[in-house]
């Protein structure tokens, strides 16, 4: 078979063993972690350099294609596979063979990882020197730097260490057009210019495609201790965050969860609560070089909190952790949850729940968890009584209205892009607009995604 | 008199009081803290409100001026004041007004403050507060919130707390059609759409007007200690630093002095060094809740320091900090210098220092301190044998041959426009350009200032 002009100049670009044509090979690039998206690709291409990256760009521009940056494939909002509504070809870049990382700067804590390393690849790198990656969610072992850094991923740490953004000491990416930018000196201070990089960070893959990450490690801080406390309601939960807050420079992670959940981890694991029973559950996690647990412990009891449970033991750690890990199974178990991923203001976040608790009747069933410390919920609904769109727009609505926004961390993808004008306003969308157009006119990178298509 | 067009216009939007015509006031306006470069501008309006700072942008574009964003101007870079060469009448648009503090949410630790606020009464508002703005440099009294943030400021302490930009939680700003961009509601995750601060910050006032930061606060940390260690090469002050910012996670500050900078102080001041003389000399501050005097000690004596001056009282660190400060004072009593503000990367800086020393041979005397912890190097050139271009174009190309930027704080501004390609490809400056064209078609905001006008 002769391979069509666009495959040929793959080929040319990246070598052809790296141009996957096939339609069995091409399949799990083709469909999404949640299973809700999917698109045929006219090709996936396994680019090794920037330079190779940029040649495919060029390939694909000259071509008519339109690009699908993918690193591990664990976005939550369709953004990594192709549209099925595309009319040009699609070609999926996939990042999975640039894998190199990089000698640790002990001056500056910075490592150089590619686009596709995996954060538990780098997590494990920063752990063998001594230091630590200073990020960490679940999709660790697929999850891949470039996308991290393109969706300015957050995690269970962002409370200490803030998120991807803040660990992106260096950039380098590859526009549209093939140009490259690279900023991997490392330098804390580098005003030459705009930040071109702190654009690309979160911009998910539209306006170029990321190839390196100088990452700015932290110091490990091993001794860790935790404490599971149980709250009235979701407000009290707030105020328990804000008082150890500034008693606790060393915390590390704070973690809501609600009855409704922690019910659901029960049954499922099939154990019983190693606290009293209560509205709300807090996990307050410190980490530093010295065992913090006779810090965690005066900050509860300055609280005012008695009945808390506290490990500082590896393993007793991990029997209260699993407790807000295994969410996501024990909700899968029980059916097929709507994910939404917002954040509200830490003022404003308690009436944000009554309200979706509210406003969800006709059989719908809220379970909210997630990142306390940063004011970002992860709401799941389970039930069926509403159409899916009416579910993901009425809580989204909720998140605008109580000055929230409608993605903390996953990023807006397909899945969000109809509804951006409810966390940004027409202004701010049409500059973002133009940044696009100015960048790729062509709209070669991730067509739909983050910006509705113009109609 | 009847006013032209363009100044009855910004009288409309600013009102009458507020747009200062006659020469002699407006004439601190015209010309920047160095005495380097001036301009004359048409008018210079002083607007209170984002609202009133749009209506002033719209009619600028509306009569074909450009506008001229200043703060305290305090800027060292040129971009602050009207340029000489620009064909259309200049406004200069001043924060001077807009000079509010918010209340501090202490659940976040974050103030709002408008753009006119200086960086002395923001850090005044949090220390009254107990808390601490984080940054800190001696153009404090009139140096303001939004040019600090326009220009990515750093200062003394970034090497604990980064620059201006991750003080930046949130941000509203007007953009050259008049649009407002606004994010404000200080969420650490919000990944919904392209990140227009971080764009914003650090672009010098050429895509938009800043008019308010959401300033993320820190703990005060007040417990001081401060050594003054004498060092055989800046080759052994980067060893230093290195060997003892893994012991010290307290360290606040960073500083390097040479002992040609040294010695013109002590004679400007008329003191004797506390320390013996040496080729060069590092400052290292720790602040942390308890006195961090002991932990220095231990850290400077496991790197092998013996003969530093220790001081963990206020007076005796004024003492020692006096050398530092005051060298701006010295060198201009000795001469007017050059002043160039570069960053090398910490295991090249040593190299770019020999390579300094070697160039300037025709009289012209190097005087070379600032902050060991970022690789940032106040390059202050005394003599004057050389024409002031080319000095500065020299130490420029060495920095970033030492694989370094032409500004690590200051800014690029009119004054190292034309050199921006030294730090910065051809490819990353058209990325530049595209974006400038997009936002700011006409060329209305800051026109000459980091991107040299097209010919």
């Amino acid at each position: 078979v002769t391979p069509s002009p666009l495959v040929a100049a793959l080929r040319d670009a990246a070598g052809e063993p790296h141009v996957l044509v096939d339609a069995d090979v091409r399949a799990p690039y083709e469909i999404d972690w949640t299973r809700r998206w999917s698109g045929s690709a006219a090709a996936v291409v396994r680019p090794r350099t920037a330079g190779e990256v940029s040649a495919v760009l060029r390939a694909c521009a000259e071509h008519g294609a339109a690009v699908i940056p993918q690193g591990g494939n664990t976005g939550l909002v369709g953004a990594s596979v192709p549209r099925s509504q595309e009319p040009r070809p699609q070609v999926v870049l996939s990042a999975a063979r640039m894998t190199t990382i990089g000698e640790i700067d002990r001056a500056t804590l910075q490592m150089r990882a590619e686009a596709g390393v995996t954060l538990g690849a780098l997590q494990a790198a920063a752990r063998s020197a001594g230091l630590d990656a200073a990020v960490d969610f679940a999709a660790r072992d697929s999850a891949t730097v470039g996308g991290i850094a393109a969706c300015d991923a957050g995690g269970i740490r962002a409370v200490r260490h803030g998120t991807a953004r803040m660990r992106v000491a260096g950039l380098e990416a590859v526009m549209a057009d093939g140009s490259v930018v690279c900023r991997m000196s490392g330098l804390l201070k580098d005003n030459a210019g705009y930040d071109l990089p702190a654009l690309l960070v979160g911009s998910e893959g539209t306006l170029g495609v990321i190839t390196s990450v100088l990452w700015q490690l932290v110091p490990r801080r091993d001794a860790r201790a935790l404490a599971l406390v149980p709250v009235g309601s979701v407000s009290d939960a707030v105020a328990l965050l804000v008082a150890v807050r500034q008693h606790l420079p060393s915390l590390d992670a704070c973690e809501l969860m609600t009855d409704e959940g922690l019910a659901l981890v029960l049954e499922h694991i099939g154990t019983t609560s190693p606290v009293r029973r209560a509205a709300a559950y807090v996990l307050v996690e410190c980490a530093a070089r010295a065992d913090p647990l006779e810090a965690l412990a005066a900050a509860l009891d300055a609280a005012g909190v008695t009945d808390a449970a506290i490990a500082d033991d590896t393993a007793g750690r991990e029997r209260l952790w699993q407790l807000r890990e295994r969410h996501t199974e024990a909700i899968g178990a029980a059916g097929i949850p709507h994910k939404l991923d917002v954040g509200v203001p830490l003022d404003r976040l308690a009436a944000f729940c009554d309200a979706v608790q509210a406003a969800l009747t006709d059989g719908a069933r809220p379970i909210l968890f997630g990142h306390l410390g940063d004011g970002n919920l992860h709401v799941n609904v389970l039930g069926h009584d509403a159409a899916e769109e009416s579910i993901d727009e009425l809580v989204l609505r909720l998140a605008a209205q109580h000055g929230g926004t409608i993605s903390a961390e996953h990023g807006v993808g397909v899945a969000k892009a109809r509804w951006l004008h409810l966390s940004r306003t027409r202004e701010e969308i049409a500059v973002m607009r133009a940044i696009k157009s100015a960048l790729d006119p062509e709209c070669v990178l991730n067509p739909g995604a983050l910006l509705q298509p113009r109609t």
